[in-house]
């Protein structure tokens, strides 16, 4: 099943077909304009592109290649993503696809392909324990989305997170009818959704969008335990794309130039979802845990991705010391291996999410929850510190140094090449070039936005404490010890 | 000497003749292009408006702030920034100061006057050592150069740091000439110089600049020990402004829109320096001296100017908390009382640098030199940390959500309003200008180049640790313990 | 009045006249068994020699000595800890004396002046308020109370946290009657109290026993709300003092063996008070006062003390790397440095706080609370760091190497010599002293107690944050953020 | 291969078997004294029993306790320790056996098998090299060694870490002989060494001991490599076991008193080994591999013990919360779980390091390497923090209460009860228990050892940096980032 028998992936969408499919009507905005077709946006395409490696991988001359992005189902070439996880191997095979797409994307996974599987896998689990209690037909509705997801391999975002209002209120006891999404109306063939979602990465060019509950619910919140799937082309979905700074070009942004991807908020304006497409809708009782199901999965995804961004932070360590003749300074050697640390825990911690997975009733592997939420944690929390060495390393040129107009002027260029070099054969532009890599990975929007999304990304930090805690017998460690001082007589 | 006499401020320049002496024929580049009139143009006109808040409070209607902003030197009504530290209140009247007019500019400090007047205190207290040991009259150089610059009410700025190319070996040994500024020519009105000097902050708008040694040298550097002070017009200077990026709108960059400064890179293509305006000429021994003078006041600069910022992320904290109905959790209590933490002592620690003040042989008094580097290198090491801690409270739309023009569109603006309120009173617009704010405190170019500018501005945390070490008596802790172990007999 | 002009100091105790004071049948318990004269008990004897330093130096031979630790006060030459306040020069007085003091005793302050200097200091603001708002006269009691303990040379003993049983309830909602002391019976001349106070340094040996509440309360818990002194050899008083653990060879301990205060529970079994040793009696709404006014003196203290010690560990690490070989080792240094800035950050929070003292409305100066919990915060939360870092580069034979017995046989004195030396000149034997300090300052009983004590000696952490938080304005900064985005138009 | 045939383990000895060959004539001084027979010393009695588990566990009547302890070898029931390690599973049953019994063992692992065959499966993989390099036979004997100690069931230590003098000086460099154990005479039969090792845990209670190089060496070292075993009934052994606290009485010390090793010093006086019992003989360039090979290993034994370590912080937390009634504090809850995150990440490290484990070429497997030391690394440095969080939560009574001889005292024990009560329900005495607990764990001296013990235990924290920054390709990092850079065109 793991195999791609049927290559050159035949029934795998190109680069083109796929890119072409974004081109349906889709209602985007940007800066208060609407885009009539994000595929013609410059500053959309670059995400675009980036997002299309899954699809140019999948039709790569290279077998190994194909490979590593294919596998077979139901008869078709689908993508990997699409395996069903029936092992730890499959676990870490997938773990390593991410990883592989995420060094060749300058530390930017694909996202359009993780996100939604991981959504789908964490509704597989779910959606039985729903079933089981309801007499619903889920499951069912599940595995057939996905199949078809699979088959015309679609791009797929996740819709998550509500604004939220009141925070120390659920949703039911909000001020504003709008900040839970919420189901308006329902009928027969479905039911109506309005609201809004927000921090969508990809949302303007995914195929499909994910509708997941953001939070464990009560009873009386049972208009807003709603779980679903909506195109997003679909009458009333209206996507607003976050402003995008003017990261284009090469030198100055040698990263967010050319692996970016944008973020922004859903609203859904009335938006008719039919039955086939709804995985919840009502049982309270489940909405946590068709969250934590897809965090689970969501997480093990994040600290995957993770892992060569960690690499990254080493590599422009390394080279920035180098250009500064530090190479040998045992002082920054030790700072360079804190990066070290960081990267290997990372990788550490997603292996033991992978190897250490267990199966569910239906058979399907699950990464160990622990690992993924411990991971995620551990990357969010130690990220800003990372970025502090390598801004300590690197030095004030970071962000102050000429830019490449700068050097298009033959006299400034001329002062750089006289003055700006680092040790013995590092020219003024080369090392000027690896001040504008420690700045783009450290101190630009696309750098900031990572800080913001390194915490908030796949669940803030609490989400995960909150996780790792829940796993963790505490109450059993205290009888534990409880009982080894009640042997004691006095 | 402290009082100003002399209200209003006659002898004070107005804000609008500061400003006109700025457009004086310098050569300032940006993006490559030379431009004129630098007063003229929009993105440094931002940082001269906020350079000028000292010339403003110079004739502010306000007696109190007349007398908070200006004191009396031989006669004339100065700027109080050129009050003689004759004792630990004057200290903190300037660190009064800064905090004081830092408040006012959201954060950043007016600086073309802190830097120059650190320079002159520092090289006062170093020359007279270079005097004593080489009969050099640069002490009497250094006191006419500030008399000087008070009485034509000049800003200045320091152009101290060189480019330095291979960091493990002195200027001397270096590949490449260029990568310390050096003396080039030597003759007897004067001396050459030739080099550049980096991460200089508001270089395109200062009257005057100080060229001071970046390091300690040894018998060799002699080309490279120089100290002076240099017109921004003088013939051979080159400015090159860095790119500014587009936070002009108010409501996505509340602060960077209108508290800003500019850096660059300043290229001295062999300027003639005239020796009443050098202050070190060759002597190795003491260039060190020159640098670390320099580095304790500006410490204290530092600490006195961080501290309105590290209230500003208490503020916006609490203000996210409260919008997001969070005011009464208390484990996000516990998260603002580290932000409260990281306030008070800088705070603390720039209180001790004032007041435990010490007056050196000439009555002058410096600010401790240990409190100083150690609440440089402590907000220095911290500040990511609350970085981070800003963002974890604050969440993921600090960077995902609409923007100002997005608000623009009527139909937008309805679902923000509709969705994206906070708690019951905050509308969606309130509550996306406090994501703008956290978004600009944390996550903009400018919050990146803050993150570098902490730890590098005023020296790198290694500059500091080595201060701080070479202050304290390890070797006498380590005769202390060994002489307590002598007295045990065996 | 900070002259001591009565010198030799000849109405000040000496060291012999204090110890004998404590032979006054007080009733005092060691593993269960009662202690007739803790004078001539071995283990307390090494407490209460060190303890009798400010007694012993009040006679000091040499002038500045007794300059130092004497003043005069209505005539009469007193220690002094009992200076009135009356500038941030007097309280820069008290901390330099404790410094000095603690420094001759090998990291532990005398701290049988201290603490009951604290508790009057902190009682003479806090009963100005309750006096003002009840006519009552703890103003008067304290100053008269505090003239008598000056002129009568006394040792005062801090008893101030309660068993406190369940603590999220106030003391009148306990289950059990015992977890707070209480009144429990008033009459005319005094009251009755009974209840338990633990965590009592130095309680074996001193004249006075202060009797503080530990928390503030709330209307109902009136019994529980009193404040008074108590002679250590009153009717019903009961001092329990904890094990000592056997740290009396001087090579094995070489701290601890010399350095020493015992700590103790102290039962108090219907002890009689009589009205001029009350300082509050059922005013609860003071009771946070009383607390807090003590506590703020008393982290001063804790502060000044905490400096020779934090000198201690860098003494210590520093021998170690000497003595194998390492001092020259760049990563080595850097650790060290890490503890030189531990010392130094005590140091300038400690001397901020005093500097920055402010006068109360009677004149009394109160060291800058801020600086003083902030300092206390800062050495109780790094302090683990501190001991972690010197074991790190001290090495595994700080636990496990021969002990002073083992090297009184020739056999093994042999082979320590031949084989345990250090680099060339250090012997088998100086190294396992300096591993035996090592071990005394980070791994005894003595060292265990100290970690505990670091935290929670002046108040717990928490109860720092909780005073940092309070002085802070939050709110006026959260409306400062807010004042400054309402000015911006959409 | 790894079931366990032959129950009831017919050929494991008994625990009295195995007590009784301890009693083998064996040179063990304590404070100085020869002790005839270790087995009826009291104090080392208690670590002899608690070492004794795994021979208990041998013989247990319940088939699952057997079935874990013992596996099949060459047809002999032996020790799980010596299963062959041939897959990860393996690895993984070797952890779950560490951990299990651990927790039997209240923190503290059995050890005396643990150490030996880390030693032993460390060797087997170094010495296949070595043998390829020199024509050797190492690794033949490395494996009749195994088969003998694992029929005759035997005990066995380490002694590894050589005084080492100079640490910044090799082995022949040192101003004195005796810094590392060195080879005085090589015959045909075998070689004479002289020296000593430290930090030997269970050295007075060990059949065997282990004898490696504790460094990589250069040329001149040759007398300095040498590999071997040795009984530590040997002629010229002498063993000196390190003075151990009174840490008897269960109430006071409820763990110290029950769970317990010794650490010594060995002194080889001269020690004849045969040939079949050396493993490395002169090979100075694998001096490095010998030590390495067995840090793996006995890294990974580490995080598995340390894993119910730190479950025991857990409970003990949530006992004290519990009784203070503080279960429900958002605060203390958020503590505990920084302690639950300790624990956690602790397990997932040797969890990956078990399951991504590897066959070196003779088909053993290997446990990561990187997760090893990782694990390591972070439960040492991390250590220090959880001991505060602990004490934190516990309050000063850790250190300050009554003791169990005080209990005894009936008017104590009454006021015990009376006032030292927790939340309803709990007993002053059961409080006073807890309170023991937490001292136990983190202020006697046996929580001091522990301090020192997690830091430098299977190597100092410098050694794992090392060990994964080796394993790092940071120049692969380098040189991809600057090759991203190279693409650029400027």
């Amino acid at each position: 099943m793991t195999k791609s028998e049927d290559s050159p992936a035949a029934t795998r969408k190109t680069e083109a077909d796929w890119i072409a499919s974004l081109n349906d009507g889709r209602v985007v905005y940007y800066e208060g304009e609407r885009i009539k077709d994000v595929t013609l946006d410059p500053k959309h395409r670059v995400a675009i592109d980036h997002s299309a490696l899954d699809w140019r991988m999948a039709h790569d001359p290279e077998p190994a290649v194909r490979e590593l992005t294919n596998t077979s189902l139901n008869g078709n070439v689908v993508s990997r993503y699409f395996e069903p996880p029936t092992s730890a191997a499959s676990l870490d095979r997938r773990r390593q696809l991410i990883v592989d797409q995420t060094t060749r994307g300058l530390g930017y996974l694909v996202f359009v392909r993780e996100v939604g599987t991981d959504a789908l896998n964490g509704l597989r689990l779910a959606t039985r324990a729903v079933d089981a209690a309801h007499k619903t037909d889920y499951y069912d509705r599940v595995i057939s989305f996905r199949d078809d997801c699979a088959k015309n391999d679609l791009a797929m975002g996740m819709a998550m997170t509500d604004p939220k209002g009141d925070r120390a209120l659920p949703p039911s006891a909000q001020a504003a009818d709008g900040s839970y999404l919420r189901i308006v109306e329902r009928g027969a063939s479905g039911v109506v959704i309005r609201g809004a979602k927000v921090n969508i990465t990809a949302c303007p060019y995914v195929n499909e969008l994910f509708v997941l509950p953001t939070r464990s619910m009560v009873p009386g919140d049972e208009d807003y335990a709603i779980a679903c799937a909506v195109p997003a082309s679909a009458s009333g979905v209206v996507i607003v794309s976050k402003p995008l700074p003017a990261e284009d070009d090469e030198f100055d942004y040698p990263i967010s130039s050319r692996a970016r991807h944008t973020e922004g908020t859903v609203f859904f304006d009335n938006v008719f979802v039919p039955n086939e497409r709804i995985f919840l809708n009502g049982e309270t009782e489940f909405a946590g845990a068709v969250a934590e199901g897809f965090a689970t999965w969501h997480r093990f995804t994040g600290l995957s991705y993770k892992s060569p961004m960690a690499d990254m932070l080493v590599g422009a360590a390394a080279l920035m010391a180098d250009y500064n003749g530090l190479s040998g300074d045992k002082v920054i050697r030790e700072k360079i291996t804190d990066l070290v640390i960081y990267a290997e825990t990372i990788k550490a911690l997603n292996t033991a999410a992978a190897l250490n997975g267990r199966a569910g009733d239906d058979g399907f592997f699950y990464p160990d929850p622990v690992a993924s939420n411990l991971g995620k944690y551990y990357f969010a929390t130690n990220y800003h510190n990372c970025i502090r060495i390598l801004q300590d390393i690197a030095g004030g040129l970071t962000v102050t140094g000429p830019s490449h107009r700068d050097l298009q002027n033959p006299e400034l260029r001329q002062y750089v090449d006289e003055f700006l070099g680092g040790r013995e054969g590092v020219s003024g532009v080369d090392r000027l070039k690896a001040f504008k890599l420690v700045r783009d990975l450290t101190a630009t929007e696309y750098a900031g936005t990572w800080l913001v999304a390194t915490l908030h990304g796949e669940g803030s930090p609490a989400a995960q404490r909150l996780a790792i805690n829940r796993a963790y017998d505490v109450d059993g460690m205290r009888d534990w010890m409880a009982g080894v001082l009640k042997s004691i007589e006095v």
